[in-house]
């Protein structure tokens, strides 16, 4: 398979048949290098991960899940180191070519994945999603993509950053496809019943760039139309910079808890701000993470109250568009901790997310996310697909 | 070449003749990767460095001067990436080894330029020293090794890191080569007279393990024999480590002014804790700096005094042997602050140091260190030739 996008892995091609006449039957996957393939390398993004670690001898629960569905793996994909990014630069394998955004990153850190949803090559690709992974290349490549309720997909055989935000996604191109991998992967059908209200979380909304904002508008109304009963509120009363601070604060703390020993052991190659991000997670303090944690506890209620059954929140997935690859790191910097900002919610509270292609900004996709209470995902797969069939 | 040892960086050979009929004629030497070379890549240690930076058309001022006096150039050394390193462990390029001491590091940063020197493979090498670079692989090969005085050896062309303490050093395995190659470097004639008065630096030889100062005592007996006058004294009245500390203040902030473009361009591809050096270093107040640069300027007036004309001082070049290699992170950590407590008077004051074969620890060498007053360089070599001839 020729990889013009460089979304794939380097290595002997990967490609293993899904189990004839299964619902998935016909479709094709790839997988994030994060969930073990039996037989190959778990990569995670960086070479040393691989040279430092066995290769695993059983597939990943959600490898197994698609190919027992019928799906066929055709490969694995490039992410951001260890899952540490956002943008999905990757100083050892290069960047997947976004498609959809010539010249601009695909989003990451599940960058590969989304690449090659977006560019045709698979029907739908696995990424893990922890501050923002699965969200953030979906809006940056005009896909659909879920960050599940926390906790309600296996993750056995993934790859894991921050257990306590840690979660599997996926991908896909249209929202008939992403119905169909969505019904096995949540094991549950897709309701026909939409949400009876739906709130704008005027905050969010307020946080992106006003050109982005206003270019959302049009899939505002249609969802306006759809739900029937809309309002407006703030999602985080003590600020999304707050949530988000909190989510910087309890991800990269458990991040190193997750790659201390690896660190310990190999002392391993890594691009400058990956090894800067895992640094800084080793050195916030106990008291720190005490007080995230609190902020934490306050979201998750904050999220009870706000998505009672049959209410949905929706606000823009990024605060802008793709951004330029090859951005100087201070810059790339300033953008992370903006799109950290909007996605910071997921990790942090656990609710589920649904992006789905919002918008174009100057011919840049920028995703429009519907966040629901906790198990709603068959609910905003739901209203992914019916908004999709107004256009 | 075969590279048995791997002392050498991959790529092209770099073989270049030194002129005909020059005092160093028939010697061959090799640079340390951080001495440019004309038409040859400067790697710096680092795979990203060689391909940020442009191939340098002209030679480094060390690298002509030893062509022009007549030593041929067979080979570019493996460094500690861009010079950040005192064991000699290079995440890219791997261990030079050191045929001295198997199984054990070379020390570094001029890993591959000491294990070159020790296996035989060249007369003599180029090395840099900011915090110890020259002095602890010669002692851990059984070297001859010079720091000269800072400022003396003109550095073009030689990659900086921290330039209030970077000087350009060399090895040699005999004390005669040493001293040929010295008279070159420092453009002057060793001296045939020796100093009057040796101080044994007696916070040095107990901050040593207890088993290195022991084995160094037979050297120390000739020293003194030597020398004749022989007095005790403190070198650091305040203590070595807050010596050393304030070389751990004033370094790495030097070294972050140093590469911080390129990280901002590039975020370079390093070994996680060549990476978490840099970031501390960028973490480093300016009140900090300050007080460091208090302790400096204390610490160059207690040179001054402690060392008038015609006195030495005598330490450990390092407090133990080299230790062995793939030491976990934190242990390798331990080691290389005790390391850098014994050699941070040379950086934080600008002294001249030689370090010559001291003695074997259970098979393993370790170095003695003259230190003289500023300029006395020859003087060293002087002594480091008539020890040497008492054998």
């Amino acid at each position: 398979m020729p990889d013009e996008i460089n979304a794939f892995v380097p290595g002997p091609p990967v490609h293993i048949a899904g189990r004839p006449d299964g619902p998935l039957s016909g479709l094709t996957f790839a997988a994030k290098d994060l969930f073990d393939v039996a037989g190959h390398p778990t990569g995670g993004g960086n070479p040393d991960w691989a040279n430092d670690n066995p290769v695993p001898t059983r597939h990943s629960w959600a490898v197994e899940r698609l190919l027992d569905a019928g799906a066929s793996l055709i490969g694995k994909t490039i992410t951001d180191e260890v899952s540490l990014g956002i943008v999905g630069e990757n100083a050892f394998y290069g960047t997947p070519v976004n498609v959809r955004a010539p010249g601009r990153v695909p989003g990451g850190s599940s960058s590969g994945s989304a690449a090659a949803v977006a560019a045709g090559v698979c029907d739908t690709a696995l990424g893990t999603d922890t501050g923002g992974s699965v969200r953030v290349p979906a809006s940056f490549c005009g896909l659909y993509g879920i960050r599940p309720t926390h906790g309600r997909i296996d993750v056995r055989g993934m790859l894991p950053q921050a257990p306590s935000s840690d979660t599997t996604g996926w991908f896909a191109r249209d929202a008939q496809t992403f119905a169909r991998v969505s019904t096995v992967m949540l094991g549950e059908a897709i309701a026909t019943t939409l949400p009876e209200r739906l709130i704008v979380a005027v905050d969010a909304f307020a946080f992106a760039d006003p050109e982005a904002a206003e270019a959302l508008q049009p899939m505002l109304e249609k969802l306006k139309t759809l739900i029937g009963e809309v309002g407006e509120d703030i999602m985080a009363p003590g600020g999304i910079v707050q949530w988000a601070r909190a989510q910087r604060t309890i991800q990269p703390a458990e991040a190193w808890l997750t790659f201390r020993d690896w660190i310990e052991r190999c002392n391993p190659r890594l691009a400058y701000n990956v090894a800067r991000n895992i640094y800084t997670g080793s050195q916030i303090s106990e008291s720190e993470r005490h007080w995230a944690e609190l902020v934490r506890r306050e979201a998750r209620g904050r999220m009870r109250h706000l998505l009672p059954p049959g209410t949905i929140l929706c606000l823009p997935t990024t605060p802008f568009p793709a951004p330029k690859t090859g951005e100087p790191l201070s810059a790339a910097s300033v953008q992370r901790d903006r799109i950290l900002c909007l996605a910071a919610h997921g990790g942090l509270t656990g609710v589920p997310q649904v992006s789905i292609p919002g918008a174009t900004v100057d011919g840049l996709p920028i995703g429009m996310s519907i966040v629901g209470g906790y198990g709603t995902d068959a609910t905003l797969v739901a209203v992914a697909k019916a908004v999709s069939a107004t256009r």
